[in-house]
C-alpha cells in the first residue's frame, strides 16, 4: 500500500486496518515508500506487527508521502508497472491525485489498484465524509473559541482563516460548531457589506465584537488568482491574503478593530480524533475487503453510516461542494 | 421548551437554535425550567439575546435538567396541562423517559409537543446518532489512550469500565478508536477466557500489556443484578462492579497483574465536540421547523447525514443495540 | 480593579481572588470597564456574586480590556483622578503599559493603586513567571507537535512562528517542549547557518525532516523594522514576515521543502491552564492583601514557589529577556 | 539508566536529556530495563539515535518499569552490583522507593549513583516539584471542569476523587485551578460539617450544586486503614471509599443528591504537559551533568526556578506535605 499528497490524520488507522485484515486471510503487507515515488523507484518494506504496534493514535503516516505523480515523471508510468510485478495488489490512499493515478493505471493496464479516499478538506466526491476531516474540523473549532474570548475582551473583530482551498466544509464546520457570526466560503459570493450587516446587527444588540470564518480558498473581490505562485513552486501568498484581506474590507467597513489569525498547518498534524480513527479504520477494512475479492478499481467509501465501495472514476469526477442547505443552516446564526 | 433527564453536551446547542429560528418566524420562546419538573410547578423563564449568549461551547444546560416523571407524580399530569395553556408549544429535549412522557402527552391529551432525542449512550431508537455521544466517544477514548502508556510501561493489563447501561456504544467506539484489545459489552455475551485468549496472542507477539475496554452494562456471568439499589435509591455498587470484576477474573487466568479503572462522569460533562454542537444545532433547527409546521408528535432525528423527523413513538419502542456487524469490525483487532 | 492591554488567559482568576479576599474584609468591589478608558470616563460597574460566578475557566476578561493610555489622552490623567473619588483603591491589572500608568498616577499624585503583572510574553521584569505564559506555551507547543507529524509525513521543514515580540520565552519553552530542531528568538542572533546546519545533522542521521520555532520579534539579518506600521495603527506585516523569511532562507540553503505557519491569536486566548489559573487567583489574593495594608505603588510577584510582592517602578524597568543559561539548554538539543 | 515505580508523564523526557547530555561528552548509554529487575538480572539494551527519537510527546517510559526492590529479593542486590560491573555509573529515575535503593547502594557500597526525583503526587523532599506533577493536575483539573456542568445541570453535588496517597497536592492543585467548592486532603482532618456549611453557603446564593475535591488518600473519620489490601497483593477497596464514602457523608447532611466519581489512571498516563516535559529534561540534563563530574550520591531537583542537585538522602527523609499556607490560599474559595 502506498500514501500519497498531504498528511492527514488517520492514514495510519488505514495502514492498520489493511494489515490487519489482510493477515487475517494469509497474505502479507508492504509499504511502498513516499506514495508513486516510492512506486516508481521499487522502494518497498514489509510490514509487520512491529511496524504497525502503537500507530493508531499518532498523526501523519509511517510509511511517507509525497506529491510524486508517475505521469509527469519520463519513465514514471515503467517504474511502476516494474514495481507492479512484485505485488498482487496495490492499495492506494490518497486524494484526486493518487486516486486520479490509481484510477488510470487501472483503466489503462488493468492493474490491480483499490484506493482509499483521503482529505481533510472533505471535498472528495463518491464518499460523503473523509477521514482527517473530523480533526482539521476540532483543531479549527478550538482556534475559533479561542479568538472568541480575546475578540470580546478587546471589543473586536477576528477573522479565523481555515484551510479549504476549494470547498468551504472546513470553515463551515468550524463557524458553525465555533458560533461564527459569519461564515465565507468557496462555493459562495463574498459579499463584505453582508458580513457588515451582521457585525452591526450584533452591535446593536450591545454586542461589541465578531468572529468571522473565511475558507482560505473563498474567492475575493477583484483579486484574481494569477501570480500567486511562488519561488519554490507553491502557492504561498494568496492563502495568507484572504484573511487578512477579509479582516481589512470588514474594518473599513465598521470601524471597528478588524484582525487576522491563519489557522495553518496544526489543522492538518497530530493525533486524529476517535472519528477520524474509525473512518480510516473502516476504510482500511472495506479496502482489504476489494483486495480480497478482486474488486480492483474501487475505492472504500462512507454513505451515511455504511462503508461500502464506488468506483474510483466517481471520486475523481468532480468536487464535492458545500450544499446550499448546509449554508443555510449556518446562515441562520450570522450576526 | 425543557431539557430532562441526564446530562448532555450538546444541549445548549438545541437550546440555541430552537430560539433562533423561532425568533426569525417572530415567535418568543420560554424556558421551562429543570426539565418536567418546571412543568409541573409551570416554573417558566423567557429566553432572550443575553440567555442564549456565548453558551454554544458549554457543557449542561442553562435551563436545568431533572428526572422528574410526571406521571410518576400525584397530579403531576395535571400541573402540566395548567402549564400547557400559558404555551403554544412544548420542544421537549431528553432521553428515552423525557420523550415517552412528551409522546404520551401527545397521543393521550393531542398536547402540542415536539421532541429531541439525547442520549451519550446513543441507544435511542430512530436516529443513527445523538449529540453527547461524539463528546463522551472523545472523552472515552482520551482515557484510553492514557491508559495505554501505563499499561505498557508496567507490563500491565488495564480495563477500563465506559458508560452504556443499556448499549455497548460508548464502549465499542472507544475501545475500536483507542486499540483496545479486547471490548466488553452488554449486547454480547461476557467470556473471560477469549478475552485471557487476546491477551495471550498479545505476549506470544511480545506485547507485554493489554488494555480492555468494558461498557458498565456488561452482563457479567454469574452475577445477577438485583440487590444492587443503594439507600439513596440509585444503583451505584453495579456500576463499579465491572471493571473491577473482569479485572479479577482476566488476572485469574491470565496471571498478569490486572487493574481497573472507572471513567465515570467526565464522559456526560463538558465543552462538546464540534460534531456534537453541529448535531444539537441541527436537531434545535428541525425542532423549531416541527413546531412551525405544526407536526406535533414528532422528533429530529439523523438519517445518514440527513436531519429529519420521525414519529415519538418510533424513539420509545426499542433500544438501538450494537448490531453484530459492528462488533465484527472491532473483533478484527482483539489480541 | 481594571484590566489594561492584550488578552492574557487567567485575568478572570485575578477578578474572582481580588473580589472573593475584599469580601472577607467587608469591602465592595467595583470593576472600571475597559481598562483605562473606563477610568477617564468613569465606566464603573459594581461586581457581586453573581457576576463573578463560574468565571475561572474562561478566557478574556468578563470587565473588558483598551490599550488606552490616560496620559496620551487630552484631560485623561484629569478623568482618571475624577475617578479615583468614588473609589478606595484601584488594582490595575495589566502590562508593561498599564503598570507604567498605575506607578505613574502613584508616583506623581500618591493615588492609592497596586498592581498585578500580566503578560503571555512572560518579558515582565520583578515577577519569574506570569500567568498567561503558561497556557501560550501549551498551545504553542501542541502548534509544534502537530507539525511534527506533518513535517515527518513530507519529509519537509516547518518554520513555527509563536508570539513574543520582545522575547523568546514562548518561542524558547513551546520549542523545548516540542521537541524543535532550532528555536530563534529577539534575545540571539539568527544565523540561517546554524539553523541549515542542524537540519544537515538530523539528515545525516536519517531525519529528512526538521521543525523550527522561531518568535515573532527574532532580528533578521537584512531586514529593519521600519515601514511596517499599516494603515490602520498597527504593525502587521513584519509579524507575518518572520516565519516566511526563515522558512525561505533555510530552503534555500538545505534545499529541502521548508514551509511556513503562524500560531497567531489562539496562543492568547482560551481557558487558562491549571497553573495559570492558579497564579491569577494568588496574584489577585495578594494584590486584595496589598490593597487591605494600604501598600499602594506595589505588585503581585511570584518568585520561586512564592507569591508577595514588588514596586510597580521594578515591574516597568527593563524587559526580562531569555537567558544565556536557558538558552544553553535549549540548544543541547538542536539537531 | 533505569526507571522504576508507577507511571509518570515526562520519564521519557528525561531518558532523552541523559542520553542527548553525555552522548556531548562522548559517553555511550544504556537502558536498564524494567527498573532494579533489570540491574538484578542484568537486561540491558544500548541506547542510540533511533530508540530516543520522537519519544518526548510520549507517556510511559521507553524501557519499562517495575516495583522490584532488589534489598527484598534473594540475591537481588548481589545481582545489582554484578550489573555494576558493566556500567561506569547509574542513573535511577524513580519516587521514593527507588531512590532509596539507589541511596542505599551508595552509601553502602560507593557505587556511582545519581538520581532523578519522579513521583505524579509532588511529595517527594528536596525538590519543590517533580515532573507528572503537572500532567496529573492537568488531567485531573479537566475533569472537575467537566463534573462542574454536569453538577451544575443536575442541582447536585460531585465528589471528584484524584490521586495522592500521602500528600494532597494533585488535589489541592486541581481543586483550586477547578474552582471546587471544598477540597479535602490527607494533611487536614476531613469535616463533613465544614464541608456541608459550604455546600449551604452556597445554596443560600441560590446556588444548587457543589464540587467537593477529595484526595484518595484522605484520612476519613471513624475509618481504619487496616484490611484493605486485596487477594492481589495490592490495595484497592480503599482507593474507591474515599470519593463514595465522602457523597454518602454528604449527601447525609445536605439532603442534596450527591455522587462521586473517581478519575484514577488516566492522571498517571498520556503525553506530558509542556511544563513536565522542560522539567523532565533539566532533571536529566542535570543528571547528566552529575554524572560527568562524578558527584554520586546526589540527584536533580528543582528550587524555584533553578534545577540544581541535592543528597539522594535528603528525598527519602521525610515526604512533602501540603503547607498551611497552601491550603488557606485554598479555603478562600470554600462555599
Amino acid at each position: 500500500m502506498l500514501t500519497g499528497g498531504g498528511d492527514c490524520p488517520g492514514l495510519n488507522a488505514v495502514i492498520r486496518a489493511v494489515c490487519r485484515r489482510l493477515w487475517e486471510g494469509g497474505h502479507e503487507t508492504v509499504a511502498v515508500l513516499n506514495g508513486w515515488r516510492g512506486m516508481v523507484d521499487t522502494n518497498l518494506k514489509p510490514l509487520g506487527w512491529d511496524e504497525i504496534s502503537g500507530i493508531l493514535p499518532k498523526g501523519g503516516t509511517i510509511i511517507g508521502t509525497s506529491r510524486t505523480n508517475p505521469y509527469k515523471l519520463d519513465g514514471g508510468v515503467d517504474g511502476v508497472r516494474k514495481t507492479f510485478e512484485q505485488l498482487d495488489a496495490l492499495v492506494a490512499i490518497g486524494g484526486e491525485d493518487t486516486l486520479g493515478v490509481a484510477s488510470k493505471l487501472h483503466s489503462e493496464f488493468g492493474l490491480p489498484v483499490v484506493g482509499v479516499p483521503k482529505t481533510i478538506d472533505n471535498d472528495l466526491n463518491g464518499t460523503d465524509y473523509t477521514f482527517g476531516f473530523d480533526t482539521a474540523v476540532y483543531v479549527a473549532t478550538d482556534g475559533v473559541d479561542r479568538c472568541h474570548s480575546t475578540a470580546e475582551s478587546h471589543s473586536r473583530i477576528i477573522v479565523v482563516e481555515t484551510m479549504g482551498r476549494h470547498a468551504g466544509w472546513i470553515a463551515l464546520f468550524a463557524g458553525i460548531a465555533g458560533g461564527a457570526d459569519y461564515i465565507l466560503i468557496p462555493e459562495q459570493p463574498v459579499d463584505y457589506d453582508a458580513v457588515a450587516a451582521a457585525v452591526e446587527r450584533r452591535r446593536s444588540r450591545g454586542k461589541n465584537f465578531s468572529v468571522i470564518v473565511a475558507s482560505e480558498g473563498c474567492e475575493l473581490p477583484g483579486v484574481t488568482d494569477e501570480g500567486e505562485v511562488d519561488d519554490f513552486g507553491h502557492v504561498r501568498v494568496e492563502n495568507r491574503a484572504v484573511g487578512e484581506t477579509v479582516a481589512q474590507e470588514v474594518e473599513k467597513r465598521t470601524k471597528m478593530q478588524t484582525r487576522a489569525t491563519v489557522l495553518g498547518y496544526i489543522q492538518r498534524g497530530g493525533s486524529p480524533t476517535p472519528r477520524d480513527r474509525i473512518l480510516g479504520l473502516r476504510f482500511g477494512l472495506e479496502a482489504a475487503d476489494l483486495v480480497e475479492s478482486g474488486s480492483w478499481g474501487r475505492m472504500s467509501a462512507l454513505h451515511g453510516d455504511e462503508v461500502d465501495s464506488v468506483p474510483l472514476t466517481e471520486a475523481t469526477a468532480e468536487l464535492k461542494l458545500v450544499t446550499q442547505s448546509w449554508y443555510d443552516t449556518a446562515k441562520t446564526f450570522f450576526g
